[in-house]
């Protein structure tokens, strides 16, 4: 990472575990940016500010968006448009807006060291401000890729909101099909529907906001599960080993970071 | 666990992971037991007993079998049959034989420790073998549960074979659908792939052995993956939520041993 700080003024929108993670990353990194954080709640405002984290904590949307020159989503991902129409009075026309989108869960001490953090310009967006976006994540720790939103869309269907659903789906399956049975359930099963802890009205507004996307990866997956099932059907061991050794493969290509 | 030791003369058939653990478990816990261990090549042998954890490591079947009031076969599960075919001239009638099944991975310091182990006795099976078998599981730490025969194929399908089936599968459609997408992929996904690394000519055998159930609980997911499918396209925030909430609920339930 370098070149001049992107950005000077920043408002960081949502003082949850992601604003505040966000926030603590800020203030070591950009250590001369004037960091300004909202939230809807007087109480997190309240907590920010005690821990001196922000130079700004207010409930006052104009005080912490008005002349920042960089607003970042920190909100669960469907009170994002309603939040951004009640910005727009205040923001500069020059100021960018970036979000959070649908990071999940804490990994590593930075919530965002060494994450993968997808940016998705449209067709008329300057370089420049693809580049001081992409700056920004990269001095909080993030690995920056690009996509075009449809991509994006395509992209997080198939490795964060398939397997959420299908998690929610198989433990609900095996807890109604046999009474007793997730008992006898060993850590395969556990790994297997971790995932399907997660707050549930989050991740309605996760599977809602992108849930073309997810019905045509679905339908595909559901087609090839019915092969499977044909498969086990005529057993056939060369194409069942065939099937298992090509999903090792991809899998063992994936780094596991515990 | 208590009573009299239930086996004196003990032959484990099979000298890899499973089989090696279990010797050490009991050589710890059942001092008093002569302990015999088999296998096919000469090399795992020698390794047994080299480490001193059996009295008799040996690649004749003959020596190990003969005598043993008990014969736990820790082989891959689609070597069993055969093996148990080839032994049955040097058993005794009253010896009896049990087997540590699908058992897929260490995760404590004992392989067996905290374990739930399904024992699956058959019409006839007499009360004494099954508290016999049953107390000498309890030996090594396990938590044993019976079942029938068929309520275990079920069971196993449910919570082992069919995730393990949906995590090979998803991870080659996403790769396959979306060639770069994987690399983009967080802890979600890689929790719900992980068993997908398993070895695939083991878990073909698996999955061939419990073919029957294990296809019709993957056609009766397949159509729960339909509805979802039908509500992701007419989307309901009501119905999606409850979804989340009872598969949640369920998940919440299971203790993560990490």
């Amino acid at each position: 990472v370098s070149g001049d700080p992107p950005f000077s003024k920043i408002a960081l929108l949502g003082p949850g575990l992601l604003g505040g993670s966000l926030a603590l990353a800020l203030r070591e990194r950009l250590r001369e940016a004037h960091l300004r954080v909202w939230g809807r709640r007087e109480e997190p405002v309240q907590a920010v500010w005690d821990r001196g984290i922000a130079d700004v904590a207010s409930t006052d949307l104009e005080a912490v968006v008005g002349g920042a020159d960089l607003a970042v989503l920190c909100v669960p991902v469907d009170s994002m448009a309603d939040l951004l129409k009640r910005m727009l009075p205040f923001l500069r026309p020059s100021a960018m807006v970036t979000d959070v989108g649908s990071v999940k869960r804490p990994v590593v001490e930075s919530l965002f060291e060494g994450a993968v953090c997808l940016i998705t310009p449209a067709e008329g967006t300057p370089a420049a401000d693809i580049a001081a976006v992409t700056l920004f994540w990269e001095i909080v720790g993030c690995r920056v890729r690009r996509l075009s939103p449809a991509e994006h869309d395509d992209v997080v269907a198939l490795v964060s909101h398939l397997p959420h659903l299908l998690a929610a789906a198989l433990t609900q399956f095996a807890a109604e099909r046999k009474p007793g049975a997730l008992e006898l359930c060993g850590n395969g099963f556990k790994d297997t529907t971790r995932v399907a802890s997660g707050p549930p009205a989050m991740w309605t507004g996760i599977l809602r906001e992108n849930r073309r996307a997810l019905h045509d990866s679905l339908e595909a997956l559901i087609e090839k599960l019915s092969g499977i099932a044909t498969l086990l059907d005529q057993f056939d061991d060369t194409k069942m080993m065939r099937l298992l050794e090509a999903a090792k493969a991809h899998r063992d290509r994936l780094k596991d970071s515990r």
